[in-house]
Formats: C-alpha cells, structure tokens, sequence
C-alpha cells in the first residue's frame, strides 16, 4: 500500500483550470495531488537571436521556477543571477518536449514562451509543468488568428515512475521520491511514442527488466494523462 | 465616469482565498479587479545576519515579484541577479509597513517573511500586496504555539490614489495609472494612522489642497479594505 | 533645543561651490552642515534604448553613490553588481524630482545624467543631491548653445523633516535622523507646488495634524533653499 | 558505411595517459577519436557546507567545462558568472554518475572534485568525461594512505548511442551528433548494471523497440569502455 | 615645448588638502594640474579572511575608482559586478606600494584601506593616488593612540614618465599620455629605493638606454614629489 | 646551487608540441620544467565593438586561466563572474606583448584570440605563455590564405627574474618565486628591444645596480627562448 492509498499504477487526481490568469495567451493551473504548477504561455514576435526572421521559422521555450512560498522550508529567490543547475536542466527538458511535435514553419516567425511557476511543491514538477504547459500551449496557439496549419503534430504528457523498495510505481509524490532508488522522467506523444527518457539510479542501480516495469508504467500514466488533457481541452482538443 | 464604471471614492471588488497552499504558514490569494497577487507567509528561526539571537526579537520581510505572465507583454525574470529598482523600492515599502505595528519582543527570535508575487497585474499590486499579506501574517502568527502574547498591536492595510484630469480617484486600475498625474500611495493602521504616505506628481506637480483631497479618499479606502481584512479572518481577527 | 543649536524650523549652513571640477558640463559641490555632495551633470547625445530619437525628446536621470569613506566606519562599494535596495530607491527619487519641471521637447533628443556622489554623510544626502544636482544641471544645460527655449519651467529643492520625541523638526541631521519616529522628505517647485511627499513612519505612526505641521516645516525650508540656489547662481538663475 | 569508416557499433579508438599532470592526485587525458578530455582529481577536508563533518561521509562532485580552443569556432568562457544550462546538467550528470558505486562512509570525511575540461570536442564529451573521470578517480583514491576498504564498489563508463536515418549507431562523433534523430547517453557499472539512462527525440520520435536497440548497443560499448578502463590501471585495477 | 609649457623635465603644480573630509582616520585632496584625487584612509579591526588575527599582523589595501563625472565623456559605473581589467590593475599596483616599506607587527592587528576616488582625470591617476594615499595613510596612523613604533619605515611616492617623439619626459598629462609610444610608473620610496618599475612600450619599443633616461627622470620626479608630501605633513612627517 | 641545480643564469628545460589540438588555427602545448601552458589562436572576422571594420585594422587580444587541477590545492573556477585580479592583469600583459610588433593593417579586419589555459604550474605561468602564444599566432597566421604580408615584424618572447637572498637569478619556478625578495617580468622582441619591464619588490626595495643585474639576465633568457621558438617552427619561422 502507497502513503496516500493509492495502488502502484495509480496517478494521483489531476485538476486543470484554463484561463486562471487571462494577460498570457494561455493560462492553466494544474494540479496533481498536492502538486500545484502555474503554466503561462506568452506569444511575442522577437525571436531569440538565432533564429533568422526570414527563415519563418518559430521557436518555443520554457522557463521553470519554483516560488518560495511552494516549499515547507521557505526556498530563497535566484536572485543572484545563477540559476541553480536543478532548475537550469528542468527548463531544457520542458521546452524540448514541447517542441517535440512543433513544426517550426507552421507556427511562423513567433516565439512562445511557456513559463511554469511552481506554487505548490510536492513530487512531480517537472512532468506536472510538462503536461500542463502542452494545455495552456493549445489555448495560446488558438489565439493566433491566421495560421495555415496546427502546429503541432501530436499532444505531449509527462510523467515520474520509480522503484522503491525494488517495487515499480507511478507519479511519486514527494514522501516517495526521497526515498525512491531509482527515479525516471518519461515524456510521450499523444499516439504513444518516447520522446525523452531519463532514468537515474540515485541510491541503487537497475537492471534491463526493472527498466522495463518502469517503462510499463510509463506508457500506462501517460496514457491516462493525454486523456485528462483530451477532457480537459473538450471541443478545443485540435488532433 | 471611470472606465470600469467606478465611482470616484469606490474600491474595485476584492477577493480573499486564505489557506489558497499549504506548504506556508500563511497563504492567501487575493484580488482586487483582475489584479491578483499571492502573499505567503514563512516563519524561520535563523535570523538574519544584523540581529543578534539574544536580544530575542524577531523581524518580518518582505519579497515582492512579478510573474512572467502578469502582464500582457511578458515580463522578463530577474535571472540576472539584478533586481530591477522599482521592485527593490516596492519590497522595502512592504515590509516596513507590515513592521509597523510589529512588537519584536512579543515576536520572539523569528523571522517572518512575506512573498508577494503578483500573478496578474492591473494596478496597485504593492498596496494589494500589503493589504493581502497582512492577512497571511496573521494566519501564521496563529501557527506559533507559544506566544505569550501577539506580536502586532493593529492591522495595516494600504491603498492607491489618484489624480487624472485634476479629479481625486481611489484605487486606480492599470489604465488609470498611466494616465494620472499624481500618484499616491498610503498605507494605514486599523484605527486610521498614517504608516506611510507616497506621493509623487508623475505628470503634473499638485498643492495643498489637493494633497488633502487625496489623503481624505486613502483613508476611506483604508477604512473599507480594513474592514475586507476583517470579514476575511473571521473569528481570527485578533484585535 | 536642538544637537547643533539649531532652532526646530532651521536648516543647516548650506555652501555651494558651482564648477568645482570641469570635466562635466556642470559640477557642485554642496554642503549643508558636514553633509557633502558632489552633483556632476553630463550630457550625452546618445538615449536610453526604450526613447525614439525621431521622438525629438530628451531625458533626464540620476545615480547616487556614497564614497567608502563617507560613513564613520567605510561603506562597502558596491562592487558585486546588486546596487543596494536604499540607493536604487534614492536615485530614482532624484530622478523623478529633477524631471519634473522639464520639457523634454525643449531639452531635444539628449541624455543629461545627474551623478551624485555622497563625499561625507551627515544626513538628508538624498534631499541635498537634489538641492544641489539642480543647480549643476541649470549650468550644464547653459552649455548647450542652440537651445529654442530653456528646458525647465522652475527650480527644484528638496529637504527632510521629522517627528523628534513628538516634535517637528526641519532638516534632520545623522544623530537626528536615526531617533527620528517619523521621516519625511519633500521636494517642491520654486513656485511652492508639490513634486514628492515621502513621509514613513520608522518607529511610530502619525496622524494628519502631525502631517499636516511636517508639511508646514518642509514648505519653509524649500523656500529657504529655492533661495540658496537663487543666489548661487546670482545671473544665471533662469526663472 | 560511417562517416569515419566505423561500423555501426563500434567504439572509436581511445587513449588514456595517466598522470598526465602531476599537481592533482589523479589526472588522466583521455581521448576517443578527436574528442580529448583532461580528468583531473583533487582530494579535500573541506566538505561542502551541507554535509556534518561528524557523520564521517564524504562526496564526489564534477565540474566539466570546454575550453575555448576547443571548438572550430572559439568557444567563449563562461565570465558573466552564468554557467550555461548545458554544462551545469552535463556535470550533475557526471557526479551522479561517479557517486553510483561510492561507499561514502569509506571514503571518509573527504571531498573530491573530478575536472573534466574538455581540450578537443568532436561529440561525446560528457559520457568520455565520466570514463576517464573514473580512472583518474581510481587513482586518486590510491593516494590517500589509511583506507579501511576501496571506498568504491564497482566501476563506471559511459557511451553514447544514437539513430542516424533510423539507424542504431553507437559512440557518435560530432558530425553524427548533430544528424541523430534521437540521441542517447547512458552510464553503465562493470557489472553491467544501468547507472543513467538519458534518451532524447532531438529530431523524430522513438518507440520502445528502437529504444532497445540502442540499449543493446550502449551495453556492448560500457563493456568495451570497462576493458580499457581496466588495461589502462593493469596492477591498480582494484575490483 | 610641452602642451603645457612645462619643460620636459618639470612636475605639473602639485596641491595638498589634508582632512578635506573628517569621516576618515586620513583624507586627502590632492591634485596634479587637473588630475584631482580623493584618498581616504579608513582603520577597520576586521581583517581580510586569510590573516589569522593571532600573529598579530595587520594589512594595507587600496580601491581604485573614477567618478563618472571625472571624464570629458561620463564614465559608466562598475555596476555589473564587473571590475574593469584597468582598474583591478591599478588598485593592485596601489596596494603593493603602499605596503612596501609597512612593518605588519607593529601596525598590529589592523586593515587600513585606502580609497582612490579620481575626481578629475587628466593623466597620472594611479601614481598621484599613491603619492595622495601615502599622506592620508600617515594622517591615519596618528590616530591610532597605542603603537609601539610607527609603522612605515619610509615614505612612498610615485610618478609617470615617458617617451613622446623619442622624448622622455616627467609627468605626463592625458594629451601626452595618449600619444606616448612608451609609458611608465615608477614607485619610490622617500630614500630613493625602488618599489616598482612598469614599463610599456604602448605604440613602439625601447632599449636599453631609453630605459635609463626613463628612470633618471622618474627617481627627480620622486625626489621632488616626496618633498612635498614632507612640506604638507610639516611637523607631521614621521621620517 | 638553486633548487634544482640550475645554474643562476640558466633556463628551465622547455618543450613545445605544435598542433597539440587540430580545433584551432593554431594550438601549442608549452612547458618549461614542470610549468604547462595549452596556448590555442582562434582567427575571428567579427571584431570588437570599438574597432570600425571600414578602417580595415584587425586586433589580438589573449585570455588566461589556470584549470583547477594546475595547482597543488584544486583552484576554483571563476564561477561567479568575477574574473579574479591578478588573471585580469596577467591577460592584459599577454595581449599586450602579443600586440607589440603586430602591423594592424597587414592583419586585415581579424580577430585573433589566444588563450593561455594552465595545466600545471610551477611558476612564471604568464611569460611562459607569451612565449608559447608567440608560436601558436605564428602558426594560425600561416593558415589565412591571403595576406599581403606577413603581420608581425618580430617575435616576441618573456621571462621572469629575480632576486633570491640578493642574488638575481633566471626563470624562478614556484618554490623560488614565493622567496623572490624582487620579481620581475620582462618581454623582449626577437631583435632585443624592451616591449614589458614589471619589477616589483615583493619583500625588499632595489636600487638601479641590482635593477640593472637583473635587466642583464632577462635579456640572456629572453635570447635563447627567441632561439628556442625559432626551433620550434624551423621552416615555418618567419622572421
């Protein structure tokens, strides 16, 4: 039996609310247990320096911060100017899977910026801002009026597994992470294909079949969680 | 008549969420008009560098911020360790006025600290701040168990005012700062003393009189917003 | 009576040394009892990004700085890149104070930044750097020959009052200052309008009879002070 | 056929020179084809500030870095103080990868730091940092005098693996890098058990059957690396 | 004939204030022609983390500064954490002059720092600030009641030479400095003993002979400037 | 005797690998006796803000780092965006040299950056890096197809000397330096004239005699690192 009751396989209950603010294009608070993330998604026309303008091609970002209050102890401000490389990683792997089914050329010569604000911190924060940026970025992409095609080929979704206790589990909260010898963040399409996996052995190693429990309970939480999506956006969902 | 269709001396319509997360000793949400912030409260032992443990008194600060997605053109993060000084003047102007009423000694060795982030910002996001941190102080102070008595002698509440087109307005709205010429800000005690009183002739210098017209609708506003404070903690009210 | 002798509605001996350096387009160097300033004003052709040269207007901005030795045990420069809380909020002070009477379109598309840099601090080093960096600026922008009209519509002068054991007091000094309840400072026009009302109350709260005879003393002073600046610049006062 | 004649799943050639320099307890350059990596490894009491000296346990920490030379187009250091969000997730990674199989209590109340600074990058650089950090580790650990057992037990290598037009390539050089549609780095023990797993759809998505076939070759390659890990320490071998 | 009229061989005008502020244990205004320096002298019992307070020793170290206003264009502000290359250079220079004829035991456990604050450039800043610091630093050992000796064994002064069209000569001004093809500091002590000799060929080499005449005219340069710190501390020259 | 038996007026051993690493245009691996220097020239065609690409001149400039593993106690990196002292006047010194017999127009509109990365260092870590730079520029010039003429007019190489219980000695290494009562670096050009003279008495004063032993050691040393370089570039030697 889990801490919270629920069974191995058992994501923890998942609330959306779009438009939670309406000055970004997109707005989605999303919870998950006791999880609480922010998910803005802003539509500017610079682009990042790189990017030639006329090449017509759009970029999508993400930036991810966790506010001081989201923690039992109090978690001080970057406000030095190093964003701490916890962060800095959990930021890269945001905006890399939401660009995973990006085609830069639909979207056109934009920059979408998805920032995820965690409010509540409690397991999860980096997939939670994963699943919940791809709803608050179809809303934003709606909001463009003349785009030729949707930008995007496929939803995404995110989700944590682990070992404990040598036994796989799905989306571990925070008590459960700790304690956890092996955590891996899975990313997937709407249609069921790996977009990133990251496993670690933080306090034991693993084999190739607990490698594939693990991958098992992936592919199943993110199922669910393309659903929730799927519920959530109702008559908006755009695939 | 005002563009939200306000009268010149009325308050836009605030809301108050307390408890709004859990992982903080005091969190509210609130809101007046779309301008909505979350102040949470953190208490810690470790003080900070300047007072020394054995004189056994406490202090409240204060940290004020803006969330990327608050205002309709992205807001950039400060991720290069400079504090921008307009949020370095508001955060010094939050946490001396909730020190205000503060007795340390009843405090004890604690130091409290007040986040202010603004999730959507339409105006009088740092006398919001106030007002609505106010409240989350008071809901942690109620989580110390030992206090021989309570560390603040009065609520603080605060309140923006206005001239545009030479007319005194209270609590102005994003598109009424822009325009006023004057622009003041006023943070009171429960029984009505001045704490602070910020006035500054933006596009226009002002006499006298007019500074008196100004004060006379801040301390209506305060007036109400004290009694906003008051409905809000109910039977936690503690003066 | 007062520290220094000093009647409660006195100010300090004000000196003033116009030109003390001639790299910049104006320089002074005041003095109000051991305060001491250094105000230069340079004028630059290039403009902060966010103005529009096409715009024709100018600009006008201040930074304040206090000298290691300025203080009886030697200030820390600030050499780590985070200006501290209290000098952003006095530099955007003096700026604010200074535009106030200009017309940026007589002034043209030029930059003039006011540098008051604090030599020795003896109280009201943010009120003085106003005082002062006004008649530096008067004379940089006698500087600039082919002016239409002269650039500001009045003088500026700025002083500190406060409430000492419940007694109003003009022009505060160190020793005064720190046992101040409540500090107030003031800047005003030539012609007696108000430009900015900061009054905090430090170690107590105040009510509007209080305000009102802080508001009286800082009315006298700045006219005391209009004066100085007048005769300091004997024919080339411009109003 | 490969770019550089490999096939598919072959290693490109690697050197190792111990005790390259002899300042650091252990320093190794290595090299797998073009990419170069000098590992060195310092030992100090110092521990970082969160571990209790009483415990008695140390820490193993990385710092990679690419020096400028080191690109065809000259990389520029990092002197703003922000490390880039690329380097401070490849040097978690190399840490937590080389704290997998440590014995922290012993090691003891010691810190060492594994700088990897990359001298010539053709691809591969963070999986040829932790296998040469390990031998250089290794032969730090030698130095210290009085160990009660090989704080290590086990060791690691690494390799990346990726597809390149759906094709499963293992060891990838830079011009095979920036073509792979998915990219994969994994940190194995010489027992063959996984340490990290971290797989990314750079440019296309995968499915679970192509993610075993680059397991497969990630494991023939840890194995490869662990024999020349082990030819390269002879005698020192210590497992 | 120089631009100045001055012959080749000739200082520029030099004046001395002494206790130009009383905030300081020392303060000097010195100037050289137009070149202009505030040198403070403050004595702190803190000392800098590496001296263990238990030998007893103490420390002399300097900061180098321009006044914004101290150049015709302004100067911009160290105010990104980043101490220009120049200024490092030169602040080090002044420290290690200073220090060079310091007995640490009998100054006993104390850091004096010395502030450079260049009021107006106009060539020479580095040497005249320690000509300068060297009177403020004796006017602030007089302050210290307990010394069993006095703590410099020699006084220490500098000067600039160099060599314009082939020419060397004394002292050079920014119009001499900025077309100098050799430039250099030398630092004296009052017995004629060197403490530095930095030489640069900025636009053209120089031999072996050009060298001596550079130094002949430097050690008259030091000769005469150390003749009037003796003239400005009168009965105060502690040598 | 010295140390380690060298003669007072002899050099450490040195050797010099060209074309260490094949990334950069040129690329020297440097050491005398058991001082490392990796010396890599990077050629750039965008140059630094202040040079006017229309005027046709080109620039070298040089950074320089100690890689944490160069020292005995693990030095730490420049993390924080301060690049420290002493670096920032030991690149200046480097770039300087370089620059010395550089013909700007010959150059072309370039910039060529060495960077000077110690890998171990015993002493006289920034001459050893002018003299190893010398041949990597040397090296990268030759691979710009189509020069006019050849850029430099003459080589440039420096040595440190000093004086040890009075007695000048050639080339200090590490154990030498920190004893050295008087350290001086020189860089001489290959022809013999002076490009740097720094001599600093770090423990003692000098007089010109020993000033002039010295300058007779550093013109020996400087001779035959000049034959040393040529050596190393045998055919390639343009001069």
């Amino acid at each position: 039996m889990r801490i919270d009751n629920r069974k191995v396989d058992e994501l923890r209950s998942v609330k959306v609310v779009r438009r939670f603010t309406k000055t970004s294009a997109g707005s989605v608070l999303i919870s998950a247990g006791d999880t609480v993330v922010l998910c803005t998604a802003s539509i500017a026309t610079e682009l990042p320096g790189w990017i030639k303008p006329e090449e017509g091609k759009g970029w999508i970002t993400a930036e991810y911060n966790m506010l001081p209050g989201s923690t039992p102890t109090r978690k001080k401000r970057d406000r030095d100017g190093h964003l701490d490389g916890r962060s800095a990683e959990i930021q890269r792997l945001i905006g890399r899977s939401l660009r995973a089914t990006l085609d830069r050329v639909a979207l056109g010569p934009r920059l979408i910026t998805l920032d995820c604000d965690v409010l509540q911190a409690d397991g999860g924060t980096r997939t939670l801002s994963i699943t919940g940026a791809m709803i608050a970025l179809i809303d934003a992409l709606a909001t463009i009026p003349d785009l030729a095609s949707f930008p995007l080929t496929d939803s995404v979704s995110a989700v944590s597994v682990g070992l404990i206790d040598s036994a796989p589990m799905l989306d571990l909260c925070y008590q459960e992470d700790v304690r956890a010898e092996v955590d891996m963040n899975v990313a997937m399409t709407g249609s069921g294909k790996f977009i990133e996996v990251q496993g670690t052995g933080e306090h034991a190693l693993f084999d190739r079949s607990q490698l594939n429990e693990l991958l098992n309970l992936a592919e199943k939480g993110c199922r669910e969680l393309t659903q929730i999506q799927k519920d959530a956006l109702g008559a908006d969902w755009p695939f």
